[in-house]
């Protein structure tokens, strides 16, 4: 099999995590990164550094040509409707109804500018709850003023 | 002016909102609720329960009548296009390139479910960085497991 | 023929099912669930529990691997246009036109909250009748209210 | 206020219902017909037999004229994309899902046709549930088969 | 060549009738069906009851595994967006424009219901005409009155 | 009121018509056309002949400057997305599965062309059948050859 | 290769054309039809008559089974949405901004009627013309007037 | 009545030119420009020379404003989706079937390059035949040349 | 007239202009900033600082209440869908064709990131060309560089 | 490998431009091309003249038919919706947001008209600055005036 594209490289990295019986969170581990960020450019979605491509070669035993495209710039393609899977769709239920709320927030904060999803990172985490065991979601992202000029 | 729906309630809490000078923190603190559901509920997105609408009719001088609406479930509406505003795109982008990563996690770390998006909470707060300062987003919501039956 | 995914799994139930001369409802009655279950797991719409997994396996002589796949969460992708099938567009017509009704309905028994479609179950049925036989179709799910905080 | 079509009763019809202080519940019982089919009739999207118009229109003190248009028939404009209020969204994620089982149960139990969303009835009912109450909907049409000719 | 689905089996149907020079008009009158049904049913659009599906199997020399094929139920997928072919086209622009015509005078002369799509049949036939021939199509569909509760 | 459009008219025809308490086909007949055409002209959808326009004025009693209107080229706008309304919907219910099949016997019966929708007529009747009553919907177009060149 | 359908006859005919030196206006010629027309049929957008189908396999030396599939009248599928590609948007750009236009002029010259698309013909020719050479575009349709009964 | 727009101005011109019986060949002649180009104008789809401009408000006796409106450049705002009224969608039906072809003559004539919509004319004219009369449109466009560098 | 939003202003702000005469070079000139960014901040897509706003009051002798709305931070709503404007269009054809272009080059140049849209500047300007005169449009973002985690 | 079309040469590029560590701007260097014209002619979104065909042939070792290949006429298909990728994505939100801006200084600076994409040039380069780095984008495209005639 020929590694082209990151398509093909996720595919092998599904295939060897499931056959080595990891876990998202014990690969990044292993790699020195957060299982977010792991995972998003596993699924071809972020570019690695070069030392963390070989790394995750290396803890998966994939062949070496994977790591040039691990490092590769992706092109981001994502679903402009709103996806159906109901644990991604209440994400968008979330930022549907709250993303205005959000944008006052910010302004009211910053000023007139945005969040970056550039220079940006996340983490989700189970937190125990006699109620019933909750999702936490945190989202971190530089503030970015708009220029006048 | 006649109070009919939460539009119209909106367009009046903007407006004595305006006129008073206050923030949303502000109006949040005073009915000892959270900027982020304050924000939401002034909008229209969220019921608000009986003794806060109450208590934000008083620190706005709204209309007594203006409490009753407050209080009724809302129908929220929101674009299912992707937003323009480049404050709130850029949470789409966010969504939309970790979304299946939220879920991967989601399922490893809890079994086949989602996180409530109505069992849920968000906070959003400015935490300042040498590098420029930075926008924290948090949210929580109950993890909900699928019934098999 | 390797099964790499879902997809695979109910191209071979359905197979065996045509070859087994079985019924939906024959399938159900064997692995203890209800028939509505059922088929959406085999459909890959629901995750099968392990034992189910294997009695499934059992029932129709499916390749062991199967099990495995049927346990995994699924990524619920369906239709987001109202689909063309008659038998099925019927259904999104009752929900189109009595969608508002149930909302209204809800919140005047419950309050302000949703019906969930994950702690949700469902049974499709035949009843008798003198004019022409009638579907009965009957849908629960657990009531979940809005958090305010 | 000239009344010209069946938007124009709604807006009345929920004005007056207001201020009377009643139910859905409460109307319905009150002209005899079901709770889902009154509200849907008064959001005009069914017609009202003579005798049930005229009945509404004494519960409701509504103008004479009222009667008139609430016999019509009317044209059933609905949404066709998912619409986004939640409560309502989840009817159409559980269609979208369980769409194709219940179209392969009602072949299996009636061979070729569908469930009539014209001779139709449906019932929303609350049910006790020490695990938390559910929403029961249940719903019965007319089994059509498909014509050969 | 395994025969697996409705699709299969039509594309077997064009290639045999192609090769024994058959009209549909032909192959109708052979198994005693209508043009409009038997075309439609080879299409994979309608379900053929147990004799007719043998029957065309005996006409077309199709493999014997066609006819249980044949007698399955399908599911019927047909362009949502209007289709550009000029001969379809027009009926769509037909039903555009006298579509709210046909349901006025339905209502005029029925009542509050609909022409049922499902106890229906169809035909389409050649009048010759001086001033060019024309196409006739006649409808007859079965009037389903909506239910009352 | 000043008429300035087709659909001033219509507005005046619906209300003058509902006043006078009569029919599609009571209109129809007085102005000596079909009770199809002439509703789809009273709706602004087919321009009327002077004679028939004017004979439309004296029957309703509009006032007379409607009669040049009527006259008017109509701007025919209909709904490109398939309509919801049940009685409609089914239409194109019917085309969607049919047109391929109309299609496939207008070539058959006559070579490479189209039934025009121009050159046009239609008309809708009630036909009573013990097992319920039936709506029969015929058309007739001038059947058109492509022009080679 | 065997031949199965117009897509199949296009690849071959672009295939031999190309091998064979030929411009469209040169096989146009020969079998002495118009480069609009033979170019549009050859992309499988319009039936060829018998003579002319042959005629365009001995030109290009197709296989003899490609002339009876020239004959068949074709699907016409073409973009719904405005193509992207420059030199045919700008067609696209001329029927948006211009359309009304030509409207008004057929309405203001003939009545109540359109401009054939079937009993149609189109020529391109190239003008010369000192400030750079122009497209000049000739279209020639049937007027077709409007049928009232 | 303020002029404020080029919609004004439209409203206005047709108004005028309804009570002076004009036609848009009159008017266009007494301006001395074509008809094609004169009603595409008075739509607001092309700027008026500040002569023209003057010269249609003498002809029509519009306010004086009218003609500084007239001068401005228009924001060309059309359909994108395909128009249903039968004159106009003819013409899509013949771009978008004839679309690829005459981009393959304009290529086959000139080189990569396209037919400009800017540096454009076109015109609609009445063609006597004894077949029935024809609608002739003739359209011509600069050909531009695509730039390398 | 009650100023309440950035719409109110940019109307009242094109009065104003055209009354005075002024062109947007010259307001920009007069308040000390870019045309680019003046106009964009007149349409309502940019934040003023304070002291620009003023500037601009005084400039156009715009009313006080004014330059509190045009520091306030806009909601930037812009057509998802391409628009028809040839001007605008032209941007987007260029945008369509070149992007992966400017994509590749970026990602070469700099590494994984983006050009800003927000730490943004752009200028249009007229550049004298014996063959025809040339717009020039020159962007210049800070580059942004993808955070790893 | 067969080369038949842009995608195929594209894909050939790709590889050997890999296999040979070659930058786009290193490439366009050694056809005496600009990096913008040369990567977008590479990706098949212009036609090459002959010599710069031939010269890339050479400097990437192609095989020989595909210089034929580059000199074709492309066909331009983009994304009509606005991508996702964010450094693409960024590119429309300018034009988005400034696109009015643009046409109303081009009115401003030329009259009636518009920038050409056709006789068009375009540059991307990397400034320093201790800010951070900037991307600049210079475009260069032909007035074109709109013709009255």
């Amino acid at each position: 099999m020929t590694l082209e594209n990151k398509e093909d490289v996720t595919v092998l990295i599904l295939k060897f995590k499931r056959a080595a019986g990891l876990t998202w969170e014990g690969i990044a581990e292993k790699i020195g990164m957060s299982p977010v960020w792991t995972h998003s450019a596993c699924m071809g979605m972020n570019a690695m550094p070069k030392d963390k491509a070989e790394a995750l070669v290396k803890v998966l035993a994939l062949p070496q040509e994977a790591a040039l495209i691990l490092e590769e710039s992706p092109t981001k393609v994502w679903e402009q409707r709103v996806p159906t899977d109901p644990c991604i769709y209440r994400l968008y239920e979330i930022v549907g109804v709250y993303g205005p709320t959000i944008k006052a927030l910010i302004h009211e904060k910053f000023g007139d500018g945005i969040m970056s999803a550039i220079d940006f990172d996340m983490s989700v985490t189970r937190v125990e709850n006699p109620k019933g065991d909750r999702v936490k979601i945190e989202m971190s992202g530089k503030y970015l003023a708009y220029n006048s000029w």
